[in-house]
């Protein structure tokens, strides 16, 4: 999918939300235990309800590699279901030396026909190359994530001469936006930091953000808009549990899709105040 | 696993060689294409013929992700024909939140039923913590690697105090080693950077130290013992393109039997000279 067409999904929809289907079958509504494929009727269920609140669809592997043989099936059957107008996101967080990462590229771009896939940049320049490659195909990169951990390297204090000091965050987001462009690389930056918008917009001002933890893991709409947003609008935000667990009966889909349009609403309102759309 | 069980083997066979199982489709000998499973039918004939030479399998999971839900039954399969008596790892550097952590703990230590699983470090304690609390299973976690790429992050001069820098992968080796033990942590050093194993010995003396590189990557193994082995041995020396590809025809379990061997005995002698067996 091409920079252009997901701006243009946006504008139509107008929303930036990627529904997260990290699908568990601990959570899901019990009466689905009984399908043959319970996590795809939970998944085709959720997407009928939410997909016209929203542009982008992520997978979260775990939740299904857990799953073994079973889980895959249920995966690609999920990506086959969505349509061609959602931007598919495999968050897989690989990166590996490169005759490995070509391999997952060829994996996640191929067999798995997912449109982006989530990288971990610690491996450097051959780990991320190879995901370059894909015509209109994305490498969605962590530089600053949402969770406690990301205290642990992120921010460590890099020496880069003798006058300058900088996080390690931020050397991943100059680094790694010179080896591709806006048309191919995007970054993960985690919105319970919504005051580090500002500098990471300073880097990487025409970049796609992949933005994590609206939701149950915190994180403000309003906040993240005032510093994220960019003149091509250049974020995609995504919402997991809260939107695909609001409803545990047999209209957990409609349940779904109404906290989805609560989210595309909010959104419509940042876009609409900013003159985006 | 336990780390006894490991020395152990490592004595009993006067060998630390760990075989990587990166099966590719079209390195193969095409004699095995008309096999109903051709990658499990190569992994078999490798595992016959290399399983006295060595300790350990590691499944770099990108080549069995790469043939989609068939690729997940051949490495279950695998995994399943492999004896208890080798440790194996799931070479699949992941890394996410706490709770999807936990997913690919389990769908790794439960569901494919590894020992190990190689981790990036980038998000920090709490993408880390959910593997160490499985008994005998291990956390492989990047620290330096053996690929061009390490350059660009892992030696990132980090500012600890405005007396002390050090390189980003020296901060790993601190911090990690302390999340958990030398009981349930490894950590991946690549054989290429021999002359740093000296320094990591300082930080991780009792560790063991997964070093992939030997062959395809390059790397010494002679400079490698001298700095990298400890009384407890602590090293596993991986090698995959080198012993899987060495044989081309019918003979191909031969071949790579042939030079597992050869580096098992290389190895017998490292370990001999040192009064280590």
């Amino acid at each position: 999918m091409k920079k252009a067409e997901i701006i243009d999904q946006i504008k139509k929809k107008a929303s930036f939300l990627c529904v997260g289907l990290d699908t568990d079958l601990q959570k899901i509504p019990s009466h689905l235990l009984s399908e043959p494929d319970p996590v795809f009727a939970f998944n085709k269920e959720i997407i009928d309800h939410t997909r016209d609140y929203c542009v982008s669809y992520k997978l979260n592997t775990a939740f299904y590699e857990y799953l073994g043989v079973k889980g895959i099936e249920s995966m690609m059957k999920t990506i086959d279901y969505i349509s061609d107008e959602h931007f598919v996101i495999a968050d897989a967080k690989r990166g590996d030396i490169g005759n490995t990462s070509s391999m997952y590229a060829k994996a996640f771009f191929e067999t798995i026909n997912a449109d982006a896939i989530t990288l971990s940049p610690y491996m450097g320049r051959d780990s991320i190359g190879p995901f370059l490659h894909f015509k209109d195909k994305w490498a969605i990169v962590l530089a600053l994530t949402s969770n406690e951990g990301a205290d642990d390297f992120q921010f460590s204090s890099i020496t880069e001469n003798a006058s300058q000091t900088r996080a390690l965050y931020e050397q991943v987001l100059e680094k790694v936006s010179s080896w591709g462009s806006a048309e191919n690389t995007m970054f993960v930056v985690g919105a319970t930091k919504g005051s580090y918008f500002e500098k990471i917009r300073k880097i990487v001002p025409k970049h796609f953000l992949l933005v994590p933890g609206i939701g149950a893991q915190g994180g403000d709409l309003g906040e993240l808009c005032r510093y994220g947003l960019n003149e091509e609008i250049g974020l995609l935000v995504n919402s997991s549990r809260a939107i695909i667990y609001s409803g545990h009966g047999h209209d957990f889909g409609v349940q779904a899709g109404k906290a989805a349009k609560e989210v595309q609403e909010a959104m419509k309102r940042e876009l609409s105040s900013r003159n985006l759309i």
